[in-house]
């Protein structure tokens, strides 16, 4: 079988660029086999791009290629980078987008995309999605050599977000909403590991102290502590949006606390 | 060539939960196809989730498997199901979704996964889709035994949903609106083979007497009955939302009379 | 590998429309690729679907169907059409669709769909795209003869859209807006290669005489001139849509003078 290629960027489907982008994907690697991850990042948002790329990275196999673009900073000086950390390729620009990978990962090789030898061979100044990522994500699933398409980077000069850590106390812990997913749940940067036995959670101005295995644990509408999906805390309302009702947003502050 | 896995579920894509059960499919089954059907069921409406897999249930060849997860119980006591009928699988939560497979194909057997031997090894409270539902498909999808997946199920056991049923009489037929489209068209449960040859249409407030074989028969923003392409009654604005300007929704009642 | 098959649609996904054309797609070309470029057009919006339409085409290979259904007129006397230009098919209606196709490729060759021929055995009176024109693209990507489909047409006698043509002139040129991204760009029809030195640009109400290489040139919330993706000038503000800022929609005109 071809190799997977995922596609994840901010760009819609209904302007056609995304199209564009798997047609170069396809007509210069033919055998690749395109997974569409999401063209609904928020436009611009590379916080949210580096969420999904995160949580992807390592559900598809080792060799898979993460073609990830959410760039706003394309024609600025920011790198085309190659990058390949745990076992699969990320293709994107050098923004940050791969900062949750990085963070798990060691980067195994980084390579910074040259133009002239990775690109199609007319490259506009703001779609290298289709005219320089793609292309270079064609190279790599028909098993190309990365050497190939640019320069070696020194993994020591990716660029990463600065996210907000959270911090483990004695008797509790401190951390932020990271996500706000599209249920309304409140995605939280503090690793379910670390909630005591009986936890008392601070967001916005509740306190909760349902922890459940599920929204039906509790009535509807009423709050409950989950251990998510993604091994953090998450705040969910049942049958409701937790962000909406509690009027919390990304990067709130999250207290927890031992109830016991 | 691989089997096709769809997959509908209420997840959209913007937080790559979809992206991470195509990433475990075909993590577990290289050869297997995923289709995207839709993501964007309405959060949480199980009875959207069941309209959609009733219309490409048997559009797919025999031995798709049918990935669909809508799952607001999901943590709760409802059973993780296999399912085939029609010589398609379903592999999803026992919670009405195969409804309107089930009214159409006596069931061919019925399976309740066990998340030991049909799951990841770790399983999450919240998202069964990728820990459970994902590999249940990919082993199915690869030719494995369903009996290898959990133990047998009694049919009559699964969950139906209590949709409201069409009377027919003998000068017409009453029902409602089973669904609202996109384009804001009103299909109604009422077979198109139960229209009389004149059929007079009440439904909200309105009266309607055009029953035409496309919009372009009534002017811009009036009202035609059509014979639905999945076989019943629809009603439609030509260019316009019959929906929002008629103010109908879900549910409405809907009565056909002769009007001869 | 199998034949590309594209899908271009204002279907959505969430009512199962285009999953039942993919379904149809599959099952009569099992060896056939879809691959989703959209089902996101603005319902009904025929020149939106040409524009996308127009800018996919050749970046797929040669070969390549192009099955694109944005079809307000179906069940009118609009035709239903296959059509090959510049080496890829396009199967659809003859509303226009095939326009920016057209002003590039000339045809090779036209063929009305016979129903009976090229469709399903029953054929809805609403849903050409799965009864008619995913079974005639299956037939075409399987490698069948067109001739099968129906009868040659001419190609003169395809239907077009009346766009309008910007024109230029010795210090400058005017055009308009055809198309509003959703970054809100504004993407005129004026050819990069039009443009003078300095050019000074005129939209809205607005004069723009900053020509950039990308948004990053200008402070967050300033516009600047771009030389767009599609070859064509784009006129777009750093970090905020040009369209919702300028109070710009498709069709505004746009003046180009030169500045030196």
């Amino acid at each position: 079988m071809g190799t997977i290629v995922t596609l994840i960027t901010d760009f819609g489907t209904a302007d056609g660029y995304a199209g564009e982008m798997k047609g170069v994907l396809i007509t210069r690697s033919p055998e690749a086999r395109p997974v569409d991850v999401t063209h609904d990042v928020s436009a611009g948002d590379i916080r949210a791009g580096a969420w999904v790329l995160g949580r992807i990275w390592d559900r598809f196999p080792p060799g898979t290629v993460h073609l990830a673009v959410v760039d706003p900073g394309v024609g600025s000086s920011r790198l085309p980078l190659a990058l390949k950390a745990g076992g699969r390729w990320f293709v994107g620009p050098d923004n940050g987008l791969a900062t949750r990978v990085l963070e798990r990962h060691p980067p195994e090789s980084a390579w910074r995309l040259d133009p002239e030898r990775a690109g199609l061979p007319e490259i506009s100044d703001t779609f290298h999605g289709r005219d320089l990522f793609a292309p270079a994500a064609a190279h790599l699933a028909s098993g190309g050599a990365p050497s190939h398409l640019g320069s070696s980077l020194g993994p020591g000069t990716l660029l990463r977000l600065e996210t907000p850590s959270p911090e483990r106390q004695a008797d509790g812990a401190t951390g932020s909403v990271a996500h706000v997913d599209r249920f309304g749940n409140l995605v939280t940067d503090i690793p379910s590991a670390w909630l005591p036995e009986s936890p008392v959670v601070y967001v916005g101005d509740r306190r909760i102290d349902t922890l459940g295995r599920s929204f039906a644990e509790v009535a509807p509408g009423e709050a409950v502590l989950i251990r998510g999906s993604g091994g953090t805390l998450e705040i969910s309302l049942r049958d409701d949006s937790a962000a909406r009702r509690l009027d919390v947003r990304r990067d709130a502050p999250v207290r927890v606390e031992s109830g016991a």
